[in-house]
């Protein structure tokens, strides 16, 4: 089977390696010679704009998928005129617009931070002022990484032109307990799978550690988690792995995020779960049965972020996985990821704290 | 890190999708320009006989490695010249003529079947004489997969015609109660682990199946095992993975074969152990820590041998992992393999036979 991926970056490169062994051949289309996926994948390098690349690129291609919502809903549609795209146009349209997706979320009851939409100075200032202190400006489309958004704590007049005066979502702060996140996969006959709720910390805006499962969570606040992700999955009609990011207040959860792919909180599956997101996600867009998604154990997944620890380094540590992407350094980028994983959370966190200082150069 | 593969089979290509997430790339050289790792690393095609060419692919390798005993020794030799070759020369040949490697068992007091040499017809009549009925004739070199020799219940005066008029090898048949055989892994360091001993099942002379751990091992025969692959990995200075087929007979055991690398009844080690047998051997011969080879839990592998099952077929059952190699079908030709993973023996038995029949096509 031949699978067209748009987007050439790790997350491809992780679905071509969970491909090879099945069988499943991937190629890449990204505007970057470099793209990381290209390493071990076809990799045709293209703009997105244009059109009629992507159209060839899809052609032959059983499937073609998205590794990343930047991709231009427009570039998914194009390919949608030559073969079948999963998951849809939609599910990317919707992911690519912070108010579009804050709207569904809450036309299906799906419990969000308060938000408003935000087309000039003064709706931001106004928007701001009916949310409260502390809110957040965040540019409608283009942010990812903690990129394209300003906490304030109080009316912020520049704003405005630090997001680079386009449309604008204001939305309340929350005072949030932790953050989760909730990977759910979703088969062409509607069957549906989740994989154990996990725990996220940033740092900088950026993923920083990924605790799974999700240490002491209330079995009724993973099934709300649960409950939203199968409400979002099933009113798009979704085909593939569904990402969705949660802020936990006590028993109460919001949703923050969703990420219509494969998604970093979940990489821990690649060794800790029976089938990892990138084969389920493969498994799903072919029509293939889905895997199962439970968890061995536990694990904790580490971002190398801006640099890598050397290979040997890590590999002394016994039950952890190296994943270097081979990409150039950079700071702020993300360059590989590390997974320790073992039979419970209390276990594994010696080793992580001695991998986290690795990873953190300390 | 850049690993040069002498061979460009499944082996290879399965050490090249363990090297990639660890960034570690992989290049092949083969004769045959449809060897199955071009499909996810760069294949140079040329034959082994051409030194130049293996000494050029050798360059800016920072190791090179074999993923089969059939490479000319003098080929490695060749390349040793360039760059560093683990596992050494010395352990090809000797995998490479069935009489040095009785004699090396001899050598390190490790039992092995009664053997003599035959380099004519009379020497083969005398030696399967002497050894008695039932013996076997083998080719010296060249034999593999139940290839080049013929089991003799009575004098076979063709036999000498029928293998060829080469040297060959007359042992005694041992009627043994089962196969077995330990996988190990040096370190450049001289430091040492091994894999749980299995349980290997023939079919045609083919591995058919492997059973790992192998049931109702008493541990004084595991025991004898690891010294046997202990003794044979020092002697050697090995460096890499090392695999010792065995014939168990009560509590003996007869060392029949040593492979000088990845072998096919350790495929089960990719989900069913810590670390797969192919990480680990990239992890000895970079000089990188080796990693932890216990096993999760209990693991069967079925051969995919002259044709492969549908993947959905597969995929249906829980606990199971596909690996297609995208080879071309052909009868006797290995094309894929099936892992079936769990807690424990009995517990996988009702979905391996399911599988095994669909293996099998009944």
């Amino acid at each position: 089977m031949q699978v067209g991926i748009l987007g050439g970056g790790q997350l491809a490169q992780m679905l071509a390696l969970s491909g090879a062994p099945l069988g499943v051949v991937c190629r890449c289309l990204d505007p970057s010679p470099d793209a990381c996926a290209g390493q071990i994948t076809e990799l045709v390098v293209a703009p997105f704009e244009n059109h009629d690349a992507a159209r060839q690129f899809a052609g032959g291609c059983d499937v073609v998928t998205y590794e990343w919502e930047g991709v231009p809903a427009a570039t998914a549609a194009a390919v949608s005129e030559v073969t079948r795209v999963d998951p849809g146009v939609q599910a990317l349209r919707i992911a690519q617009d912070r108010l579009d997706e804050k709207t569904f979320f809450t036309k299906l009851d799906i419990a969000t931070a308060k938000f408003a939409s935000a087309n000039s100075p003064d709706e931001l200032a106004e928007g701001a002022k009916a949310l409260g202190y502390p809110s957040i400006a965040k540019t409608r489309r283009g942010g990812y990484d903690g990129k394209g958004q300003i906490a304030m704590s109080q009316p912020n007049p520049s704003a405005w032109q630090h997001l680079g005066e386009q449309p604008l979502i204001v939305e309340e702060r929350i005072a949030f307990d932790r953050e989760l996140s909730v990977i759910a996969v979703r088969a062409q006959s509607g069957e549906m799978a989740t994989y154990p709720v996990v725990e996220n910390r940033h740092l900088d805006g950026i993923l920083s550690m990924t605790i799974a499962p999700a240490p002491h969570l209330d079995a009724e606040v993973e099934a709300l988690a649960i409950d939203y992700v199968t409400r979002i999955a099933n009113a798009l009609d979704y085909v593939g792995v569904l990402s969705l990011e949660l802020f936990q207040v006590g028993r109460s959860l919001f949703a923050n995020e969703l990420a219509p792919r494969v998604h970093n909180s979940g990489h821990w599956t690649i060794e800790g779960a029976a089938t990892s997101q990138f084969e389920n996600h493969l498994r799903a867009i072919l029509d293939w049965p889905l895997g199962d998604t439970s968890a061995f154990g536990a694990a904790v997944m580490l971002n190398c972020i801006g640099k890598l620890p050397a290979p040997q380094d890590v590999l002394a540590f016994p039950g952890v996985h190296f994943h270097d992407y081979g990409k150039q350094a950079r700071p702020r980028r993300k360059l590989g990821h590390i997974t320790i994983s073992g039979s419970n959370t209390d276990a594994l966190m010696p080793t992580v704290e001695k991998v986290h200082r690795l990873v953190a150069g300390w």
